[in-house]
């Protein structure tokens, strides 16, 4: 049994938990917290909570440590820290920071002897897998990834914090006509309106100008400003009762073609439709944990992200199992 | 440049073609061919077609081999007698005898230093990757494997064996209400019969007696007796205007549960529409030849399937942009 310990006991601690549970080799141990411990209420019986200063006397009882934080100011800080004691795997999403992250834990787990994967979920994670398999397959050819319908906490969390904004969700959506041409071969060259809109829904203070608050959505640059937003007005009450999920989900389709003279198109599609973003994303960060320890087990140091890590190595089943049933 | 040889000039080999064309990476060096050489015009300038008898001579003048074969009789044969010889590469798909065939490959190519892969392409090949990920992600779940609509070789052939058959083409076709169902994450229980159709496309020989032939290929075991078939006679013209591709595809998809109480449902879906079968099984294959190379090149020998190989070994980009760009 691996024994797993969590950082960081939100949204993405709660699911890891959830996944570690639904994992027949391995077993939760300790959950770090930066809160007061006694604050902290996990649902596995028996695990400790503790703060996470105590973390360094972990050391040898931890097979790997998951870092549950944000990607702007948690994991670049953490990640590397925590690499010089645990083996580690975090769910940093920043993409342009990704060389900055992956330089700085690999220069720790390597000077420590531990293995360290980041960048792992679905955007970064599956996808990026995804978007790497099917270039390399179609090479002559173009990729799209398209997110949604699914909810952005970047967006809703600068939405409330317009003045008079009291709560705010916000529902990034892809736009089926473009889906559809992408599908059907055509190769078009789509801008950032012609992929997804953006749809608000706000629970507004009593008495505030909604027509100014509309407009501030509407034309906050990078978040809004070159999308088609909608913004609607809604009661708390609705708000609680159709608002309160964490769903996401997307594609990536590469359309390319093949031939002497290029004569025949394909499409390679993948798709996800999740009703919980942090469950599934910790889902995929527990599969990257067992790849990272058996990995390790091999002698394998520093840090590795899911383009370095063969399928086999996520599963519970052995090589063998795998070639007889999956493969 | 890796020199690429292939065995064997049919549709796989032509695919393998145009695949090593579009590889910058590439070169095809020889086509080894069981036929008379002089009968048989490739469409690469300056590429020797020699017999098969020739290839030992190539043994240091060749990185790796493709071999083009069928799975029936020829690549249980001829992958472990070139595993000797080359590094080689096969499409071997049928599933039952895939341990059979890794044991033999597998003692041929350690034995001799060389590195071997099998059952590249898209089942075996990208579904089975995706049914890995799929099942080690969504451990609580069950997934489904849909064909088609497209061209199955094996049963066109079955029908072509029918007295009074002049030509026949079938068509595997997922039934829709089946996937439809699947993709609720109701987690249906299928039947054969409710997972596909067959429907066949029949010139008879004048004065054939239709009725006959209809019965035959409906009741044919294994092929026909457990789906509903649709059996269409038409003229030669019109199998030639409208039967002529060799189209396939399908749907990999995994439905599952997280949360504490398996409370949130997921649906993870991979999907390939291809004009060309040939032509796309090949784009795989030379795709996993690059990744052979890689694991040659760092010490790997013996037989290795897709789930063996780190994703990013596909590609012709550095990790470093792979990590910069793709992730």
């Amino acid at each position: 049994m691996a024994k797993i310990a969590i950082l960081g006991y939100g949204n993405l601690g709660r699911g890891v938990e959830c996944a570690v549970k639904n994992s027949p080799d391995m077993e939760l141990v300790a959950v770090f917290t930066r809160r007061d411990p006694s604050s902290v209420k996990i649902q596995t019986a028996g695990v400790p909570v503790l703060n996470v200063a105590e973390a360094p006397n972990w050391k040898d009882k931890i097979d790997l440590l998951i870092i549950c934080g944000g990607s702007a100011t948690d994991l670049p800080v953490l990640t590397p820290e925590y690499a010089k004691l645990f083996n580690v795997i975090d769910s940093f999403d920043t993409h342009a920071r990704i060389p900055e992250h992956f330089a700085n834990v690999d220069a720790a787990a390597k000077a420590n002897g531990h293995i360290a994967m980041i960048s792992v979920g679905w955007d970064p994670g599956l996808f990026s897998l995804n978007r790497v398999y099917a270039a390399s397959i179609l090479a002559n050819g173009k990729d799209y990834t398209f997110w949604g319908k699914g909810v952005s906490q970047g967006h809703s969390d600068a939405v409330r914090r317009i003045a008079g904004v009291k709560n705010a969700k916000q529902y990034t959506c892809p736009v089926p006509e473009a889906l559809d041409a992408v599908r059907s071969g055509k190769n078009p060259d789509l801008t950032t309106r012609q992929k997804h809109t953006r749809e608000v829904f706000v629970v507004a203070e009593e008495g505030a100008d909604l027509a100014r608050i509309e407009n501030e959505i509407k034309t906050m640059p990078n978040y809004f400003s070159d999308y088609d937003t909608t913004v609607n007005f809604i009661s708390e009450e609705e708000f609680k009762a159709n608002h309160s999920g964490l769903a996401h989900g997307g594609f990536v389709i590469r359309s390319g073609k093949t031939g002497w003279n290029n004569e025949h198109s394909h499409i390679i599609e993948y798709s996800l439709k999740l009703d919980s973003n942090p469950e599934f994303t910790t889902s995929v960060l527990v599969a990257y944990a067992r790849a990272a320890l058996r990995m390790k087990a091999e002698g394998v140091t520093g840090c590795k992200t899911v383009l370095d890590v063969p399928p086999a190595y996520l599963s519970t089943l052995s090589d063998e199992e795998l070639r007889a049933h999956c493969l």
